[in-house]
């Protein structure tokens, strides 16, 4: 697998947390220098290896903010 | 790679469609025939193929609707 360089900016939310540690968290990425973009993923403990998951740009974020807030099932 | 076995169950929302026609959508899906869990990730025309992306429970999908609630930078 090729190396990635990625630098966190900003950890918006941790969603979720395993009993092993590991993090569900919404991030915001530059991966390899490009300008960054929203990272929906899983993290081991101190950040020290990568699970699957999704990036999305600012627009992508928008219209699933927008249809998670239609999601009347999840109302508090 | 294991064969997977999976379900859609309900498309909430269609997020974003490429110029090659590969869409990212939040879904509901039975992987394996377990119980279904919201799956966000990019598709294939036609679900011919999937990419990589997430699955998040309820809980999570609650979390993740507020986190992104709160993210005022995103108001329409």
């Amino acid at each position: 697998m090729a190396e990635l360089n990625y630098k966190i900016v900003e950890t918006i939310a941790v969603i979720s947390e395993s009993p092993k540690g590991w993090t569900k968290e919404l991030n915001v990425i530059s991966w390899n220098g490009r300008p960054p973009k929203y990272d929906l993923r899983d993290w081991a403990p101190g950040k020290e290896k990568m699970g699957k998951g999704v990036t999305l740009t600012e627009e992508e974020i928008v219209q699933l903010k927008k249809a998670l807030a239609n999601l009347n099932a999840l109302s508090e």
